[in-house]
């Protein structure tokens, strides 16, 4: 289950080309199958022939998912075709962790690996809800969270 | 042969990434690349090395094309090296249509699942044919055959 | 106040490069900047010096909302400056209409030209509220308020 | 009409960003848009709001066109409006040569500021002619006219 | 000199479509272009006519600039024109400070409005020689300059 | 060891999306991936969840460079997962040659497959050197170099 110390998974990850859906309906469709349990969607602009100004939709997903989400993507796109790859992932063990800041306490996501913390990062929604809360810009409240984290969490020693 | 009522089959992915061929040639490759059989070709920009606007070029082939699209490849690009993939595709059942419009009969392709249409696609070239014979903008063709083909096959029960 | 039949107006485009904000971030940029006024924002991925991949933020506005859309892109990104051009716009006139469909009423957007319609578009919002209703694909919605839109103004005379 | 040595000319660029028109509509409309006198064309992929992957299409052209390629953009997309800017252009003189190669005769085009060669561009349509002739690589036919154009126009000494 | 607070100046923007220059040259030039004094430049990925995958090279510059930046494009790009457009600007005043960190001092670059701090930033090349000296990772640098910043510089109170 | 006369090799494909990280430590993180030993390294723009303009970290390594790469990228990026891939290459024969020309000796890259020169392309830091030192345009040093290689390896019998 881990390698070098990560954690691992396989994933699914389904791609198709979109040379002939409206961007409206394709942004409505990454809404759809995040919200359908998709681990991540994305959409990369492609240049496909007669000059279309082209999409790839990749959408990453656990078995469980994968039926649902491949359904979704016929239904809701211009598909006629769908690639399919399992993929391995190494991941970095989460843990949720509290900070207290001058806009409130906000949620803070480490990334370990044997315990040693490699990532701190405030959680977005997290920040966002105190950010309207005190009338405050998103980035100062992220950056308070973040300093308070790094205080706490951070390396201190140069490595 | 079908994963949940979908067709499947396995195609190869080519890519190799381009950042020392001018775009005029790299836009003649994809048109001799779709000529020789490719199943489709597409183009992406990524950015390397060195502060270089580059593009991966990206083709889907069957086992018969591989070979000669691979010598394309290397003879029509810059490319010193080509990554190849083996990819596992599910496809929706293909039939082909009449719908009569206003600017002509129009062909549809239709995307099916165990029989079911799931897609309704106006062909392109069918409507620019149609397009130019009448001295009409295409997209008033294609939305001419699009309601066409949505009164004859598309679903009206809201599922 | 019109070019060749069309109403024009006069802009302001706001536009700055960022390179030292986390997407995130840009991200609610967005957001914020839409729901405080502005009538068009958007991103184009940009590349930088030092192998940054940056991104263009553009901002469209009118006079009354300018000063409050400039202090917000210095107050929720990164910028440290900023380009200001006056831009004119054509337009054509808007005129909604509703339409009948198996999915219930929708909203369609006309767009006229000394009276004759150039475009024909269903209301975004409208489908996606149609199609959460029946539990209908949000295509299927769409096909089919362009299907009956198109019946109800669309041109037939192939012209 | 000239600064520094170069010529100069001002020119109309139309823009208009585009959320709702099907890519292949759109790589549709850059082949209409250059056959009715657009001097360029393109496309840049743009991220606009609601996660709809848009796309910015600029048209380059003169006074004589303007009209009849805004006319045009409305007809062939989904445009409910477009932005007008004029454009200074500095340019440099061309002038059109011939070289004899392995391949045939190839057209050269060479820029020039105050009669100083700046530029030498094998000419694309002239080479892929001859590459078809011969049954050769567009590359190779690229390499044996720039090798003898830059023998015959090339700078020698250095600068 | 100010528009609601913020400096202003006039700068030029130098623009050119590339669809026939090697991405290895394009990169290059981009450096040589900011080592003779552009005041920024950047690449964007466009889709030009003939499927091919063009670049849009950007460059702001001061007057005392834009005529050898001029030349320098023109001379080590494949350029036969080139868009010239004046462009207004809005700034921040800038102000830099040091903060002491556990990787030693690093450089800080503030924003101010009315001699309010509206940024706070890094200095890029401070935390990078930093971070090489320590061994450590860039962006543990970057957070401990940020969070010390912070806690000097930042707002405490909400807005 | 070959396909069809091509040399092969596998290698492994390190990717993960990153929509919290600055650019400026994106780009900087591209630079100590080289330096560390990857064959390649390219951002590709892409469009994430909630309007983030993200970008996807894409690495090539050989087997003797995953393990310090894999935590390379876990501690100079955001990433919390990395997507890894083996995936089989092609590749041309390399062989170094040199040239002369009116800017000195220059190294020339070709690429052979069974002995017959497919790729010829002259070395960019040779090239760069060779323009240093004469105070000459890249671009014609590379023309000057392309052409002798031309001269000299090049195809002229029209295959």
């Amino acid at each position: 289950m881990s390698a070098d110390g990560y954690a691992t998974d396989t994933v699914t990850r389904l791609e198709t080309n979109l040379d002939d859906l409206s961007p409206e309906l394709t942004g409505a469709t990454v809404e759809r199958l995040l919200a359908a349990g998709a681990l991540d969607v994305w959409l990369t602009p492609i240049q496909m022939k007669k000059n279309r100004p082209g999409v790839q939709l990749s959408v990453l997903c656990d078995d469980a998912h994968t039926a649902a989400l491949t359904d979704l993507i016929f239904t809701e796109t211009s598909a006629f075709g769908l690639r399919v790859e399992k993929i391995t992932r190494l991941k970095l063990e989460r843990r949720f962790e509290t900070v207290a800041t001058a806009f409130g306490d906000i949620t803070i996501k480490l990334g370990l690996r044997r315990g040693r913390i490699l990532q701190i990062a405030p959680e977005f929604q997290s920040c966002r809800a105190a950010a309207e809360r005190a009338g405050a810009p998103l980035r100062t409240v992220f950056a308070a969270a973040a300093s308070e984290a790094e205080r706490r969490f951070g390396s201190t020693d140069g490595a």
